[in-house]
């Protein structure tokens, strides 16, 4: 059952070592089926080093593992929630990367500071609230999705244009519009947010890059006229 | 004598490199057999690059070779101490980690930013004093433990549920159920103390996390009901 | 056509990813061959890792593409406008690399606080201003090297004295005389981006280094009587 | 000629590599033969990948080369000086190693801040003033020794028991009894330098260590009772 799609999935989660994004097994990638609405991720609590595409679990969008001999990484139903909230997303990946992390704990979205960051989100990188006593010690990983979706909804923001985001206190999750994607979309951010850190550090000062140039950095590489890249 | 036990501490030693917690021959890791009360630990000043499962050293719980052609870590009285006051404990993993070491030298105990440090530590991760100068003078070793164990006591801690501690001005003490997984609380901290750092620099009035997230992230990993990771 | 220079851009290329100066694609450079005014580039958006001599583009000072089946760098019209103003420039190399672009993130100029500066700069490392809304909306590539140019003439800087330049908000270009020297230098600009944010974070008040000092190291290293290295 | 003090030298060069202390040619190790008087050193300028025991220059104590085919280590002057004043240094090192360097640029000795410098260094590694116009444009590798000299004997320190010094504005040196034991001191004050960055990062209140535990860690490695390591 969806053997391409899990040795993406398989393919993407060890990208999380390649790029160094994860310490022992603190990070997972998921993929959906749309044709199906079937979700594949990674098993939780399982080293990579090893790993193969039959250890992924599929499960579908109530949670319920269709296939697999293992659990699905605890995280499960947060992914759930973005694959039915954001129709366009195909990936997400979850990490705990030191400088984003960071950026999480200390509460605060990652300013828009130059083009390394415009050539991927347009605006900043936003910090979604920490959960309530209630939401924590009910469906914690079902809330943390559904506070992530009211950060987007109230913000009026998109998932594909933002594809990535903080959650107070905890770390980082990415979108894509599939598994690979996503994680490359969680390696800008970390790299981003080692930048901004510093730009701070040098500047105390320091100011957001102009709107105009935001706009024309996303646009030169995801518009309808981008020119960035080979012909498709 | 305690063969598997030697190549378990080998192995335990050499992760210290590969987990990047170690320049030349600066952290030692050792392990208890419950059974006979003897400890199992690094040789003092050797290399890990060759080091042999045969050259660890066996001592008995008064510091006493029992096996061995080679003088067992400087450390060993300080091994010795936390193996009598903690029952628990299994392995112990000492390290001058840079980041760790950076917060034992600023004299302050890491405070809990985030999930990633609730999922393994509950609360922050303590400091215990400068010894004085009557300690250091006379059996030093010994009385570096008998600090943190005090540290301990007085703030009614337990090793396997704060499993690594901070002694000013020096460095890190790791606990674990056994050596293998002191070395990995050890490289927690290295990590969670790298994140509390850069957190502080990003917002100098960062606060704590809520206490009901270090509950949920504590015991989903650690209690009873536990469900992270695979059943065993 | 021009087989030769095409593997030296290949090979320089493939430096900044030896040198860890790039994430991805987030890097090119070039190389002028000034009998024939051709330009060889990198192509836009194809990733080092089995990147081939002939899929090095050809360009002429127009911007038309001469040779190859892939666009060239979107940054090429930046590259030309160098390689017109500045005759004795034959390579150019274009990085976001991490402490470098916090430098041009924060809009400021690298002081010179030391030898290993004044070995490759003689003076600051330059920030040239953040583009206006007009020119980032029309010709924006060819608008940065001309902004970069502005700096340079109006600073009265020459660009093999001082072979590399922060853009604000963006990042870093640097200079040689050829493909490998660029990457040289822009490796150096990084190294020396990072030390300088070390230096103030240590000493808020320090200042630069003397001028006798960089004159001394910059003249030993580049002088007519220089007595560093070999003699060729 | 020094056949096995050439390869010793060599090795300790290559180190210097393997230690992360040098980018490009950035660094040097020198050797002396007290029975002849003669220095072992690296030739100027060229790289480590590949450099043979053979092209290793000899030189003598007025900075002659004996023998050898390539010039000298530009800052072959510095060293010499090194070996005049200081009868029992038997290695040399010199690096521009990241944070040494920073504390340097800054004009800051490196505070004592705990048991990983102490267990090298007895008390602060010195930062020595920076030249005056005149020792710069005289013989200024020369007086680069000097001034160092200098800070040590106004401080009554001796290059053994502070094997290393930085120097304002420019880098550091390190001593040993023999190249390899300056390679190591080297080493030892980068993660000594850049822990001590991250100490006043996290208290920029902290304070210096005890004294008696200086006295403490530095005899049991280095004093007539040592008990650290193996009986040699």
């Amino acid at each position: 059952m969806l053997e391409e799609l899990k040795e993406k999935v398989l393919q993407a989660n060890l990208d999380l070592v390649k790029h160094k994004l994860v310490l022992f097994t603190w990070g997972n990638v998921s993929a959906i089926d749309r044709a199906s609405g079937l979700i594949v991720i990674k098993p939780s609590g399982v080293e990579y080093d090893g790993m193969k595409a039959s250890d992924m679990v599929v499960v579908d969008l109530s949670g319920k593992v269709v296939e697999g001999d293992l659990r699905p990484s605890s995280d499960t139903p947060t992914h759930i929630e973005f694959y039915k909230a954001f129709p366009d997303v195909g990936g997400v990946t979850h990490t705990h990367s030191t400088f984003a992390t960071a950026w999480a704990q200390a509460g605060r979205a990652i300013p828009f500071y130059g083009t390394t960051h415009a050539d991927y989100f347009y605006g900043d990188i936003p910090c979604a609230r920490s959960l309530t006593k209630e939401e924590i010690e009910g469906e914690y990983e079902k809330n943390t999705g559904l506070a992530i979706i009211e950060k987007f909804r109230s913000c009026s923001l998109k998932p594909l244009e933002v594809p990535g985001v903080l959650i107070k206190s905890h770390g980082v999750f990415a979108f894509g519009k599939d598994a690979d994607n996503s994680v490359y979309n969680a390696t800008v951010i970390e790299e981003v947010a080692k930048m901004a850190f510093l730009t701070e550090q040098i500047n105390p000062h320091a100011e957001r890059a102009d709107q105009f140039m935001m706009e024309k950095h996303y646009q030169r590489k995801h518009g309808k006229n981008a020119y960035y890249g080979q012909k498709k």
